[in-house]
């Protein structure tokens, strides 16, 4: 069975398709290619599962494949010029498409090569990894890191469509699928309560993979995120919502080093600084960030920052983040389980407080 | 005098200011700079001439600036990455201003890094080559070389204003100004009768540097420019004149190694080679051929390709191009001098022997 949820955006418009074994048998990949020439690109961990039965499914005259190494520390600049070195040297022209076939890093990556090559190729994503199914891969956001900063260089850059096969993820690692249920939840928490407390009752059977379950999970943070993106396609204003958690989880991953810590697991950690953040501003109960904490912990995902990273060095890392506004930190804060704020100043006394105090006191 | 002209494109529409004077006098660059962080690139040839009047002339209170090593062969992704640095070093936000002050190289580089530094920032466009000033500083394409072809990634953005101070053009060296008249006489041939015939009449007064011949021709031709781009932005038709010759130099550039002629005399020989080829297909009169020569030669300017380049490998460099469809060389022809025709499939034994033939037949 196919759910098809559509992001409504003009000419750029295109459908998430979610369902089991839509990778393969359904034929959606190859009826959202419409020029000869095709690179797919993936890693080396979804390769030898899903690369033979995708390039099958294609029906392209001139069809290639690329295997980059898998991680978030290869979501280079360099990475990127691999795959323009792939399309140039077949001599792709412009109505070339590219398919994303892998988790979140592939798809950024994919995405941004794609929205470069000769000004702006289509492309497709195919999630492989639960973070992807229900965050990164749709909306059209692309981009590689810099050593100074998560996720600093990248275009907007919309896919022709998502194509999310929930049947990867019964080859997913367990840590993979723990740290894509941190996104799922961060929805619950941004603008949709009811789905939060469905989490608080479904977490285990998430967690052991139900797929009723997961389809349900899947299906309803896409519906969540269509809806902001739809609303505002360039984060002009609503979409930096869909950041709670980011900007201290963006600070744990450049400062850690890429990869160390997978990003959904980073958000975790930043989704409890935040909540912590917005109860020492007085706009949530203490009760709630109890409650937020106690569901990203029974996900198996971590609440506290590494001891590596002092309040000191955490600032310095928040000074560079998108939000930010003349070199000031503007973050996304909860009023309540359900509903969070638009990116606002924070005084630092209270942030250097919950940088300071966080892992000691609160969880 | 400043004359003002302006690029239609709604909530992206932008003025092209010319006069002489214009960049440290007017306030000009200030004016279009609406954040408090302000990075000038430049290159290192144009810097001890300008940089420090430009810096002077900027309010805003974080501004640094970035020197450059000059010329085509640093077109390249690292170089854009040498910016990304700059950026992120001074933890610019996403509304910190690039300004690029050059010739057509900073401005492509330079404004591809503005596409893509957090997703996209502002920037102005300082054009101090007449190159620049009449073609690459206006319209929002950017982009860098790669080693398999020239200007293959890239993104269109466009910028907040062109600021092109004529009095620039007093310290540019001849070889550049006959690089520039190349794209000059180019909006004569595309869409221009009159324009072409007033260059038959007043090209001496341009290499001369007649200040009000090179003001009008600028003027001119921007006002071409923006025409064009002002009804196809995104090159889906009609811009695609704008590449007349080009992919004859292109070819020429990559072929010979970046920087070893100059863009404007690539697009010079390429200009020729597409007119010889237009007149083999039965759309122009062998004579006007003979006219466009002419005129170029008058220019001091190259007719004919690089003996190094034969017909197969200029074939190969032409098969990369952004025009080209499913691997299929499209080209620009002219119906007559002043009337370009959309990109076109032509037959390989009239472009072959346009190869073969052309720098002794016809010149």
């Amino acid at each position: 069975m196919v759910k098809t949820l559509t992001i409504d955006l003009g000419d750029r418009s295109y459908p998430i398709h979610i369902g089991a074994g839509l990778l393969t048998a359904s034929g959606l990949i190859d009826r959202h290619i419409a020029g000869r020439q095709v690179l797919v690109v993936t890693n080396d961990v979804v390769a030898p599962l899903y690369l033979d039965p995708v390039m099958a499914s294609i029906t392209a005259p001139d069809k290639a494949s690329l295997v980059l190494p898998d991680g978030e520390a290869f979501k280079t600049l360099d990475t990127v010029n691999r795959i323009f070195d792939a399309l140039l040297e077949r001599r792709y022209s412009r109505n070339a498409t590219l398919v994303a076939l892998g988790g979140g890093v592939i798809g950024d990556i994919v995405g941004f090569a794609a929205a470069c090559y000769q000004r702006g190729i289509p492309f497709v994503q195919v999630p492989t990894t639960l973070l992807a199914q229900v965050d990164s891969s749709v909306g059209g956001k692309t981009g590689v890191n810099h050593p100074l900063g998560k996720n600093m260089i990248g275009a907007f850059h919309q896919p022709r469509a998502v194509i999310a096969d929930t049947a990867t993820l019964d080859t997913l690692p367990d840590r993979e699928l723990r740290a894509g249920v941190a996104e799922v939840i961060k929805y619950g928490l941004i603008r949709d309560a009811e789905f939060f407390h469905w989490l608080e009752t479904n977490l285990d059977r998430l967690l052991q993979r139900d797929p009723a379950a997961l389809a349900f999970a899947i299906e309803r943070s896409c519906r969540n995120k269509a809806e902001v993106v739809s609303a505002d396609e360039r984060e002009v204003g609503l979409r930096a919502i869909l950041n709670f958690g980011h900007t201290f989880g963006h600070a744990i991953e450049t400062g850690c080093g890429y990869g160390k810590f997978l990003h959904g697991e980073a958000v975790a950690v930043g989704m409890c600084q935040a909540a912590d953040l917005s109860a020492r501003l007085g706009l949530l109960p203490a009760e709630d960030v109890a409650r937020i904490v106690r569901l990203i912990e029974r996900a198996g995902l971590p609440t506290v920052p590494p001891a590596e990273l002092d309040s000191e060095r955490f600032l310095r890392l928040m000074a560079v983040d998108k939000k930010n506004v003349d070199g000031r930190i503007r973050l996304i804060l909860l009023e309540e389980i359900g509903r969070a704020a638009l990116p606002q100043a924070v005084p630092v006394e209270l942030l250097k407080a919950t940088l300071d105090e966080y892992g000691r006191t609160v969880v």
